[in-house]
């Protein structure tokens, strides 16, 4: 099989300038668990209650991720201007230099992906992109009992590979997936560390798809709300943290 | 501080022909403790005897690696002329795709650099190298209570940086770490997957070294025995699996 290739264009809107306020310390959309809960706490870790994200009802593990995800936001840094003028960059390395943060991320992600806490479940594999969906994705695939499979940039895996090109702020990139890296059914979760336009991650879960994995969806540390991103993704999309929302003070 | 810059020179050895036996199958120099133990087994989980890789006596962690080691050699897949003609290219993804070999990795690992195998210690930082160390060092840094650090190529880390040039088989590379990546005095290991020539290795070692760090040593999964990469290194070098011998047959 010759790898097959598709081209997903998705535009490019600005980044934000160096003086938008620190997007850490404000609310998020996509994280009412985040808040320190001042409801109700119920246990329900063994009794697999579904609970929707904007429910009032928060189970303990809620609230351990509510604690969790502002240490989290708390070690992230930004710099203003990187890598080039206009872009307001998120330095996640902290988070890992620290064991204790480090440690943090991965038990926020085991917990925020739990259907009890409105996530998509256990996946069967975890799929990450190059380079930095490399820095989480097999640490949580160990924690969790996945597996894991990297996504990378064209000609760096060996054999038989699907190919899907996509957009990027300057010109276009390819991505390749090894053609037995997904068996067909499994369940696969993609994940990186922020979704910004959305075109890496497109093309990631077109790949996923090809191969006959069952997307059960996205996961992020970081969301750049106003780049709308997250449009371009057929599947669910789960982000940790606050992400930057707009471009604009 | 603007980074600075030095320029690490390592000629590049042929790679081995595409009908090497395969190197998986053949014992290893740096691993007589992976070997299936005949002597006597001793437990000395708790009693942090300090036991000589090329010792007789076994502990029952060491008898726990061999079984392990064994596994992921055999997870191991060869792709001769991967990514050009001569070159017998290692895919170790076959070891992430699978939940039970993924865990075999990392206790491997974990086992590995412990006193009592004859390994360095736990570090208090791992350093992964851009991007095949991203896959193992954020994982077993979680599993040994470690921070992680990624050295990346230029211009992907933002802040101040410090900054090493390494030679490649075609051209030459740069190596960055963030100035404050490393506390002073920390013990430090150096992660990669495959030690070939040892150039980004030696790179990533030095800047280790220029931040204050204390260098423990170096961890690769497979080592290219042939190419001598562990000569360029000046601190401990540990290859987990067995490596290629030879670029003849």
């Amino acid at each position: 099989m010759s790898p097959s290739e598709t081209t997903y264009s998705h535009p490019t809107s600005a980044h934000p300038p160096e003086n938008t306020p620190d997007p850490t310390l404000t609310s998020s959309t996509a994280s009412a668990s985040v808040e320190p809960s001042s409801t109700t706490t119920t246990d329900t870790q063994d009794a697999k209650v579904e609970t929707h994200r904007q429910s009032t009802t928060y189970s303990s593990s809620s609230a351990q991720l509510s604690h969790l995800t502002l240490n989290l936001s708390r070690a992230l840094r930004q710099f203003p201007d990187f890598p080039s003028p206009g872009i307001l960059f998120e330095d996640i390395c902290p988070i890992f230099r620290n064991p204790a943060t480090l440690n943090d991320l991965i038990t926020a992600l085991e917990l925020f992906i739990a259907p009890e806490n409105g996530g998509p479940g256990k996946p069967d594999l975890i799929v990450g992109l190059d380079a930095r969906g490399f820095l989480m994705g097999p640490a949580l695939a160990l924690r969790i009992g996945a597996g894991f499979a990297p996504i990378r940039k064209k000609g760096k895996l060996p054999g038989q590979v699907e190919r899907a090109s996509f957009k990027k702020e300057y010109g276009e990139d390819v991505f390749e997936i090894q053609a037995d890296a997904v068996e067909k059914g499994q369940k696969v979760l993609v994940i990186d560390d922020i979704i910004a336009t959305g075109g890496s991650a497109s093309a990631a879960g077109q790949l996923v798809r090809r191969l006959g994995g069952d997307l059960i969806g996205f996961v992020f540390l970081l969301e750049l709300d106003f780049l709308k991103g997250r449009d371009k993704l057929d599947a669910p999309v789960w982000t940790l943290l606050t992400g930057q929302k707009s471009n604009r003070n």
